[in-house]
């Protein structure tokens, strides 16, 4: 029996799996580790052989397996209405892109089918996204908004966000992503949208709490470097923090804008230059790799993974979910095509899906590694080495999912 | 009450959701379609509003969601001992395949895992890797020997794809190919080994029942177009039929001489010509694409999808789920990869998995396609579209698997 006077009083203990941490990004792999939980946080981590004298609640002993911490998916668009299937089949039946946007298709159809549904439906359709992301190991998603494109849609699909956080065991962060695109009654009127955007649904969103961070498309088809600014500075008088789409399609330096207003993230950066990247460095700005995206438009170009490695800007994957141009539904086989296509390293990857997507979202002092003090948020694995991760492709290798130290899934 | 003179007497019906029946390869769908079961067969199938007179025991009132046929995965090395992550991780962090060659890797480091394994080992570690493709949609699949490259390594690795049929609602055909890779035994000795093959090996095996099909890699990394063809001779002489790894690295001609011996399919095929493409099409030798594999290698050259159309071979859709180039534990995803990366339509992608699956495998009149006659295999999906199937990139999309018109999953 445990003395009392010393010993250690657990909820819960974890015991017989090989445990990457992934503390400072890297495996730090324990051979036959042990996690302890208390209160929902990790309370102990070390060697089996080294646990100490202590009472539990619950021990789970496995058979072997893989923990890593939760996954985070660090930018999803995953609330939306509808869904582009019927413009993906018309594509690959030889449809023009006139044609498609004749017949509705495009972002804009998005919009209108957003526009359209309530919150309860929006969240409703979102439902078996998370559920498909919530199986395949995240504990901690982003979702933006960006669909709705007006301040009474934005702020639907952000409650719809919100609500989803209520109804599940997953950490969710809002982002505004009002300027996503320019909805038709402002077309070329972008400044005048942008106008609307800083002084009146920036600051609703705000006030309502609805937002943890503003994003904007920052593109030849998007927004200009100037507009985003001029949208960057009016969240942070809101005391909003930023981060970007930056570079996916061009050159443009947005992602070097975002790191001076300290963005949490610059995203996609295909076409990123080593001045943005050593922007970004100084900054702490996250590096978030999309490789879905780029994977579904066939691109070329791909973001220079090694200058990010060179100037020690942390490289963060996510699934980029969204009806357009990533209809992805797993985040772990985003560490695949990370490798695969970008020849990011396993260990990269892992990392790129704990700790550097929550270095992404700011919530690196609660998750995305396994210490003693966060949160008690991991997956166990039916793999032996956290490599199998990036190299299996699709798959169900999950076996339990831990959120705040309870098994949900 | 239903007149027992006229009226149907069925196991189960199905009501409710759209159905894509997949008769000659077109989804040929059905808006709230019903499908009956009986002995584990079709019994009936037309839309809801039809349905005639019948008495039932079971009644699956579905609300929506797409039926699909079961699907048909053509082509796995589904059965083999270890994993290659480690491999994968070396070549991502630099290492040359020498290197990976000098640390066992390669091919020979499954052939040396798969002869260390029993039956039970080699059943155990495959079966993760089954219950993922069941989970995805499969009901049926094909599993190849080819790691063993000896008598009796080989048998053990077919006896263990039939230990799986016993243990799992899922057909399985077994495929002999012994002819995958030259054996250290025979090092410089490709023709003995095939004398070896055809003197021994194939015999044995036959007259154990133990394969449906025999099949080779015919490449300049493998066998020879001749070599092949003394290979297939025999395995004629013994009744088995054969199929062929043809064509993924160079243009050997192998799918033309493989069509010339009424091959059941040629797989890979990336550099077809067109005339093997027609000496397919005369034989009715099904064009197996394995997109999995192209992406994993990163090859460039993409197999001539037009000429398949414009000769009339079908084409199938498989993963080539193996340790070395194709990990891939979901067929689903090779649709998106075969739409994506080779512009197949989703309806071919469908067809591809489907009824071109079963005419791979010599099955299409039982399995494939939702006819009355054939057997009960279909998948209920939450999706609305069938263009869906292809289009999301991962997920978890599958609502229930029904095995001989049992649901199983
Ligand atoms: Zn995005
Ligand atoms: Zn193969």
């Amino acid at each position: 029996m445990a003395d009392p006077t010393t010993a250690q009083d657990w909820d819960s203990l974890w015991l017989g799996a090989n445990i990457a941490t992934m503390v400072h990004g890297r495996y730090q792999l324990l051979e036959q580790g042990a996690i302890a939980v208390k209160n929902g946080h990790i309370a102990w981590l070390g060697m089996v052989a080294d646990v100490p004298e202590h009472s539990v609640m619950h021990t789970y002993q496995l058979e072997g397996g893989l923990i890593t911490p939760g996954l985070v998916d660090c930018h999803t668009h995953l609330v939306f209405a509808g869904n582009r299937a019927n413009e993906f089949e018309m594509r690959l039946n030889g449809a023009s892109y006139q044609e498609i946007a004749k017949a509705g298709g495009g972002i804009m159809s998005s919009v209108h089918a957003t526009r359209a549904a309530s919150v309860e439906q929006l969240l409703a359709s979102a439902e078996p996204r998370l559920k498909s992301l919530m199986a395949d190991g995240i504990t901690t998603l982003e979702i933006k908004s960006g669909y709705g494109l007006s301040t009474a849609s934005e702020i639907a699909m952000l409650q719809a966000a919100k609500g989803l956080l209520d109804l599940h065991p997953v950490d969710i962060k809002t982002t505004c992503l009002a300027a996503h695109a320019l909805p038709p009654e402002f077309a070329e009127r972008a400044d005048d949208y942008i106008d609307y955007l800083c002084d009146e649904l920036l600051p609703k969103v705000a006030q309502l709490g609805l937002a943890d961070a503003v994003d904007a498309f920052c593109e030849g088809i998007g927004f200009s470097v100037a507009q985003t600014e001029r949208y960057f500075k009016a969240a942070k008088v809101l005391g909003l923090p930023v981060k970007l789409h930056a570079e996916q399609l061009s050159a443009l330096g947005g992602s070097a804008m975002a790191a001076s207003h300290q963005a949490l993230s610059a995203d996609h950066l295909e076409y990123v230059t080593e001045d943005d990247v050593k922007a970004m460095a100084k900054a702490g700005t996250v590096a978030v790799i999309l490789p879905g995206a780029f994977y579904v438009l066939r691109e070329k170009q791909r973001p220079p993974i090694e200058l990010f490695r060179k100037h020690g800007v942390p490289m963060a994957i996510a699934t980029d979910a969204n009806p357009g141009t990533a209809p992805v539904l797993s985040l772990r086989l985003m560490m695949n095509m990370a490798c695969t296509l970008f020849a990011m390293t396993p260990e990269e990857a892992l990392a790129g899906v704990t700790l550097n997507g929550a270095k992404a979202l700011g919530m690196a002092d609660q998750v995305g590694s396994l210490e003693v003090g966060k949160r008690a948020n991991f997956v166990h694995w039916n793999v032996s080495s956290p490599a199998e991760l990036s190299y299996w492709i699709g798959g169900q290798l999950l076996q339990q999912r831990v959120y705040n130290g309870e098994i949900c899934l």
